[in-house]
């Protein structure tokens, strides 16, 4: 109920604060018999870790995974797999001056009213740091649906889009560069505009594109659990997260439906591709395809007001080393959470079939 | 896991077909000592009915509720409350022509291949009668949350926007016309746009923006169930929605941090609130306010090729009557589902308290 | 949260009061493709229904069920079923006497004091009527799960017990009598016992074994979730039980490990079976029998002292129609939570395989 | 679904494998607030640790729990609440004689067909080791319980009976001796058998009687979360327990309505208690007692027959430090399962009050 559980069958819970002792999790629900690959997945965990490039936050973590149980000479036992990241750079220090303060778009006023008290370090639960405990289980569960394909790349940076539709991109380059943008020159623009946004201590938004191909049809279960429903909680349920859309999306609305009918081929297969390859919450076969939009990063190197526990407003600066826009490294993240909805819908159709 | 029910505390179960017997379900988690107005029950079913107005469906249901258990003397007891909704209206005979049809954009597809056979008519258990079902579990959980103002309204209808922020609008005009869109103006553009959609014999899609005022501080749990991920879901969970935002949505990954910030008041309100009244996944008190994009309905009354059971290419037109726009009925779908997500909500913050 | 779902997979959500409009729940996750003989599940409920017999309740109730939807043509579609048994016979009358007051060793007190209201007609909720519910979901699970027998008969009735081991008695016998206890000699025994005790207005307990054969190896998950857990979950969920055990049991207590230890046949069948066809919580293969207590009903047509709601003791006496002895009736019961739990592990189980 | 949680409200999931680099779990769900006597938990670990007497394994392991996350300054946070507890005792070469053999009565054999692979090593998943972290989750939840006593006392070894009620044992006195029998005199005999057993090599089983005293009117759910259900799982969930009883348990079934009614006093508290303070599923407020019956250990210190992986008979015989009974070291695991069934019922319980 407390809402630190992901998925149905395979299941994640997470715990752990920005800066105790570590963050980890138990993945329940694994099929036994996965060899895993334990390189992939702290690249994954690499591709999210904090100073991996200019336009990151400069923090030192080094991100790694350690596993005690459910594999055994590499390979899942089919029992819960318990995991730790150890949190080695907890400058505690650093966060004093924001023990009694709410900063203002934070979760500092909303935790304290909840709870009553609260682990002000580093925004405690609240901070984005918990994801890496999901980029954890989202590799495994990328292993396990090995032939599906999952690519995330930033769509947008404020007014910066990558305009061209995502079967011209090669998701090879998405690698290549800071930013994880696929075509270069608007990847080299993304990435300026977030060097002078930094200068200025200020931060900012974007969006990710998230493509799933190879898709088998048949995964999701129709009415609550639908395919798009569950992915877009997962998604909403990443940090700095305003909006979701799939397919046509909020384009969709206003289309008729003469036009954003996808029409049949005699395989099943659609011509056009409107849907996003879900009909009915139900995935068929198409390319599924979703855009997620991130707000920026709440903590500024500017001046703000802010209100501390005594009703006052006071004035204050963000420190330390924050980044300046969340898309890059929310990548792996996006991925990872619909690997997570794939697995779990992947094991409730073996049910059935 | 077969995704039909929703919520973890406050929950609704659903069954039934299009076309079958009944449909119907059972809430289990209602609190005790609720005393119920049965009336208010039956009206919010009668906003979603068809035949309701010129621009929707013309079919007629009379969509009445009857309650089997878990109320005594007009108050619940605690024991789950099971109500039926008869399908009076069964004229199985129209939908022979689809029996061995997949119809474009349609679930027929994804359900034939998923279950291995299907109720074709009317399209089962994907038909969004269902949701009749929702709303009923809906009024109920409004009426634990007397004190929550629940107003959703439509705020497009295909190209047309109603322009004016939600603060300007007079929420008692909602009911005043059959789009439900509380601008006079708006509305009539929007009305007279779908009548020459429907005309055409093509339908339209739209968005629905929902506010939801005088929200207790705390609701919604950290990490994966936080409050907006929680609504996006139940959202997307709604036959023909592509997309969610809340607070500044899509916009927001356009904007800046120094920007964006809602900086708050000696009382904790905030001066701005493009959070849209939630921070960190939990309710911060401020109003919340969400938007969600409908497609346009898939059937039109307009020849179109279909997917025969076979692997043929067949000719096929909409028969019977259908609604050209889902907005102005989707309206107390989505303040059903809002109200069933605070209402979980709303007992697991007892848990804290 | 409630309790009125059981089962993970294949789940039965129940509703409905001893004397209101109806009872009956919605089974979610029955795969589809299952072809149902509703006169088998009919069949079912006639064991369990009043009237059957000279030595239970004469209440007259057809409870002839209604399916509502999730058969389409006489096969599961993978969608809900949603059923309702309607209550015919709600003499509410009858149960006037006992709106303020607390009869002893009823569910009365602890109702009132949990809710605060009460439907008090017929014992309401607590009434073992909510049970013809889970024989009619127990009859789906049980065609579901076609090569697994599933016997239960009466062991004991009081003083009375049924000594031969069950490899020695003919299943086929059990419906023989109104006991359902499969040796006749001690069926008689018993069913005379519980005239007399009838003829005195009073009641007595009883047990019932059940056995479990063809059982697949690999049901049941370990630790929480192991089958003999949530065996004993089930048999104990049932009105008026007292106690379980399964293999060895209570006697296993008194046994050293070299006597307790089942030693392997070449094939991975055991020489013996102290252990009840489970290890670490995982069928082995061979058969699961287990047993369950039941205490004597509550109900019984001699004066009694009871409470009444302002703290009075005021004599009562039952009145109307009562089982003597709740263990013919109960069979099927039994029978239909094994199937249940059976249902749920062998859906898990394909997860793995 | 693979039955790694116990628990809805306070959740716990356990992860970990006898002979891995640690166990642990998560609790979620434990409220905010709560300030923790970590002494006590550590305390109540020690109970169940092994080499603490001479008549349970002499293995050494110190089982010191570490806290990860959710306490704060000592207190909780409402966050989950992660814990590890190292295995420093991993001495996995003794376990390489048991690879490729199914021991008899043990869970090698059901878990490598239900997997395909398991971790051999002390028994892995399925050792009792496991229930050290069930041990750590129900310490905190005692203490969320502070004003409800729980008291488990080893109540019969093999054929040696505690034959006072308990009303007439002083539990003061459980923790005075090394079975953990509150009657001195028959806590010798019980120990003496225990060494006599443990001399030839062999085991024996026993039974453990629980009391929870000082409870709330209203804890469980109706249907099918009856609180004596829940108890019963969590008991039937311990390794080695075969048979759970409550109240007047398997006697009642001999006995009488007449008999076994519990008359009311005007306070609403009953002259007798044969009900085991539980009526419809829901607590009356009297004393819970029951009774858990634990096969003798699988594990035997003399030659047997068992099964290896290509199907030959071979003689094997145990090694090692093996409880010859584990019924003391079991009482701490009955109490903390305990603890956590009243924890979440007492939860559950708040939303509706």
């Amino acid at each position: 109920m407390a809402g630190n559980t992901f998925g149905k069958l395979f299941k994640l819970t997470t715990f752990g604060e920005s800066h105790g002792i570590a963050i980890g999790g138990i993945i329940d629900g694994c099929p036994s018999g996965l060899k895993l690959d334990l390189e992939a997945i702290q690249n994954e965990l690499n591709r999210r870790k904090p100073g991996q490039s200019e336009i990151v936050t400069q923090r030192k973590e080094p991100d790694t995974v350690e596993f005690l149980s459910g594999i055994f000479e590499g390979i899942t036992t089919g029992t819960p797999i318990g995991f730790t990241i150890i949190n080695t750079n907890q400058k505690s220090k650093d966060y004093s001056h924001i023990k009694d303060v709410y900063r203002p778009s934070h979760a500092d006023y909303t935790y304290e009213k909840k709870y009553g008290v609260r682990d002000y370090r580093g925004g405690g639960r609240s901070s984005a740091r918990e994801t890496a405990s999901r980029v954890v289980a989202g590799a495994i569960a990328k292993q396990l649906l090995s032939e599906i394909k999952i690519n995330a790349f930033t769509s947008s940076v404020g007014d910066i889009f990558l305009e061209k539709p995502y079967q011209d991109l090669d998701f090879s380059k998405i690698e290549s560069n800071a930013i994880r943008c696929p075509d270069k020159d608007t990847a080299d623009r993304m990435i300026s505009k977030i060097k002078d946004i930094k200068k200025q201590g200020d931060t900012i938004g974007g969006t990710i594109t998230c493509v799933l191909q190879n898709i088998p049809v048949g995964l999701g279960e129709p009415v609550f659990d639908k395919l798009h429903a569950d992915l877009g909680k997962a998604m909403l349920s990443i940090n700095a997260v305003k909006g979701f859309e799939y397919g046509s999306g909020f384009c969709g609305a206003r289309m008729t439906g003469s036009k954003h009918n996808d029409l049949f081929n005699e395989d099943g297969s659609t011509k056009t591709n409107l849907s996003g390859g879900i009909q009915g919450g139900i995935s068929n076969g198409m390319d599924i395809y979703f855009r997620v939009a991130f707000k920026p990063v709440a903590t500024i190197i500017q001046k703000q007001n802010a209100l501390d526990s005594s009703g006052n407003i006071v004035e204050m600066q963000g420190k330390g080393r924050h980044d300046p826009c969340v898309v890059p490294r929310a990548i792996p993240i996006v991925e990872a959470m619909a690997a997570l909805v794939l697995a779990d819908f992947y094991l409730i159709n073996k049910l059935y079939n």
